[in-house]
């Protein structure tokens, strides 16, 4: 097999895998921060991902902190985990989700997750069956994307609508589906929108779904994170409709993306998902796949016990205040404009698109958006708030300069 | 669609992921502890997998819980990590394991992972391509054959020789191979054997894989867990030989299974991963897979140095007495031998095999014990004897107590 001193190996890389993750937020916010000019010293200021974990002013609570070390300290979880999650973790996440739905979900509903991102993995494995297809929102979270095509189940994306608040096109859900659809995915709150889905709708959605035969699976990853008008309802609440498979996180809400601590929760009260076997699948799948640490599992309960209100209350007015600068500072860029909360470009005559747009922001200004483009929606920004005041507003301070000086340009 | 009040719905279990994840560990020690008698009041005696976890003699090193605390409190580690790991931690695991190298690793060498366990998921994901395959040790360690079978990976089984002390039987491997094999795995330190591969037969592994043009993935989950004859050796030393991946944890080292902390190691000095693409597919993978927890990850510079030499030897010397006494043990139990230190049952009339054994030795005598069968090794079992001392004599003492009870029948 030597031939010419070149050895011929077996093995190569995986062009498949390389294309699924090809578009994820993480690979894409590298590339636009490859971009900053290290002779720049202003501290970059990152608009682009939604991680406030860094900034103080989001600093989780102590009492989260104490029950990791409480956990710890006690050398009652340094074992293997059942591949479910451990039952009293699993029994805190069942009472807490409760308080949103009009029944009592059981221990046995909640499979803990290393974050919501395995929540969706495992889902996406689950329902990929060879011909099957499933329905992604657009714009969405690409996470979704990557793991479909990772697992050869079909997407079609259905799309939300900018007039209607952001609203699932449900005419649109109708003309995708067909006798092979397995499930639709909503994400309430919703990313990158920031949209609320009202009550009425969510009905309305369940209503198609169980009309189409399919599960309707809703991230809830960004849940009570509300500070608009609609207030936030789980899809939950429909499971009696159509089975309702939520997924879920301490990630946001506690603000603790790396504790790596979700879950897959089955809301269906009439055992549809059992009698199917989707919730064997859900554990064989589990059998084989990673876990959280079993002593953030150890800490999960005390975490939800005493976590107060006045913690949540200070993220959301905190967030209220953020959302409004962001808002107030982005009319005053003329090239952007921001219908119903998300941002449109118009582009510069230098600026050719999106991407061109977040590549010379970040050379230029050491600030960083996300490209709409990853997200499905091709000359859009996703600019994130969720930061410290102070950064923010210099953030918007150098969007401008940044406008301005390519507005001159015209 | 719903036709006589009996709905149709569009989704299903996925029998092919229920397929992979049948045989497991987990799943095979929970069908024999299913059959634990609550009536009899005894403590359960856990010698079928491997977690001492849950011993205080065998707990872990303080500084090690000591490095998780720090981390948490010094709050730079509640944000999202970078897909391949936090650098300090890679930076840490290079250092350690080229201690064990005739050459540097590198941080980009290291690819931190959930545990060991979601490094073999990844590199089986990395290697499945259509038509390919894989070879694998039997006995060895289901997690493979999971993985490969969820991935659509073809594999086959080589032999490890018990009269050999369970080298592998490279005959047998060339025999195996094809042009379509991209790899062949060891476990070093075994399991389940125990065994460890000598410096002399290492080097023929990474011969006979040059000759076949095959990667080497050698788990070494269990490294420096050595208290026989044969001094570890790791299976990267061998690297300019033919591309060697490792993978490791602190999982058993440090005794916190639970932590899933995790890594997988390209031992390449000739960089011919790079060149083969298997480098970028692992950075893709982990684009779009799960992390550890980011302040584990943030503690393991701490823990790595400030582990001292006392509690790696405080623990190789409780293993090596358990070890003894296990061996001991089943010399005083007929209906068992021990050919290089794995252990065999003759089956006495009323048992079947290795299963029945297990079942009603659960049943009986509340000992778990593991049913070769699952690990490739029909009518063998595997005894755990990482347990504390005194649990070990009582389980012994019982599985005495059940032969003579079983042997007086035949
Ligand atoms: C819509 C959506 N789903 C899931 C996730 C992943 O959340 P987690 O950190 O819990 O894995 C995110 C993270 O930003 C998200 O925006
Ligand atoms: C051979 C082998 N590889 C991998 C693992 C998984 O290790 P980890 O706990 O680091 O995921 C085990 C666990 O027992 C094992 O025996």
């Amino acid at each position: 097999m030597e031939n010419g001193g070149r050895k011929r190996w077996g093995f190569q890389g995986n062009e498949e895998l390389d294309k699924a993750a090809s578009i994820t937020i993480r690979g894409v916010l590298n590339k636009v921060m490859s971009n900053l000019n290290p002779q720049d010293h202003r501290p970059v200021i990152p608009l682009g991902h939604g991680d406030p974990s860094a900034f103080s002013c989001f600093r989780t609570t102590p009492v989260a902190e104490d029950a990791i070390v409480d956990a710890l300290r006690s050398r009652k979880f340094n074992s293997y985990a059942p591949a479910v999650g451990i039952l009293p973790a699993r029994r805190a996440i069942a009472e807490h989700l409760s308080h949103d739905l009009p029944y009592k979900l059981s221990p046995d509903d909640i499979f803990l997750t290393i974050g919501c991102s395995q929540a969706i993995e495992l889902i996406i494995k689950v329902l990929a069956r060879p011909g099957a297809n499933i329905l992604l929102p657009r714009p969405g979270y690409p996470f979704y994307e990557s793991h479909a095509a990772a697992n050869h189940l079909e997407f079609r994306h259905f799309d939300l609508l900018p007039e209607k608040g952001w609203e699932v096109d449900l005419e649109g859900v109708k003309a995708l589906a067909d006798e092979n659809t397995v499930a639709m995915v909503i994400i309430n709150p919703g990313n990158p929108c920031g949209n609320i889905f009202t009550h009425e709708h969510l009905k309305k959605v369940a209503e198609t779904a169980r009309m189409l035969g399919i599960l309707v699976i809703s991230d809830e990853v960004y849940a009570h994170l509300a500070f608009g008008g609609n207030p936030y309802v789980s899809m939950g609440a429909f499971g009696s409709i159509t089975p309702v498979i939520t997924l879920g996180s301490i990630s946001k809400r506690w603000i603790v993306p790396g504790w790596r601590l979700g879950w897959l929760v089955t809301n269906d009260p009439n055992g549809i998902l059992h009698k199917s076997g989707v919730v064997e699948s859900i554990v064989s799948s589990l059998n084989i796949s990673s876990d959280p640490a079993t002593f953030i599992q150890g800490a999960v309960p005390q975490i939800i016990e005493k976590t107060t209100d006045d913690f949540y209350l200070k993220i959301i007015s905190i967030l209220r205040e953020t959302a409004g600068t962001c808002f107030d500072g982005i009319e005053d860029i003329p090239c952007l404009t921001c219908p119903h909360k998300a941002r449109r470009i118009h582009v510069c005559d230098d600026i050719e698109d999106d991407i061109d747009f977040c590549m010379k922001l970040s050379k230029e200004e050491s600030v960083i958006v996300f490209p709409g483009f990853a997200v499905g929606m091709k000359n859009w920004l996703r600019i994130t708030f969720a930061i410290e005041p102070p950064s923010l507003e210099d953030g918007l301070g150098r969007i401008k300069a940044f406008y301005q000086r390519h507005a001159k340009k015209q």
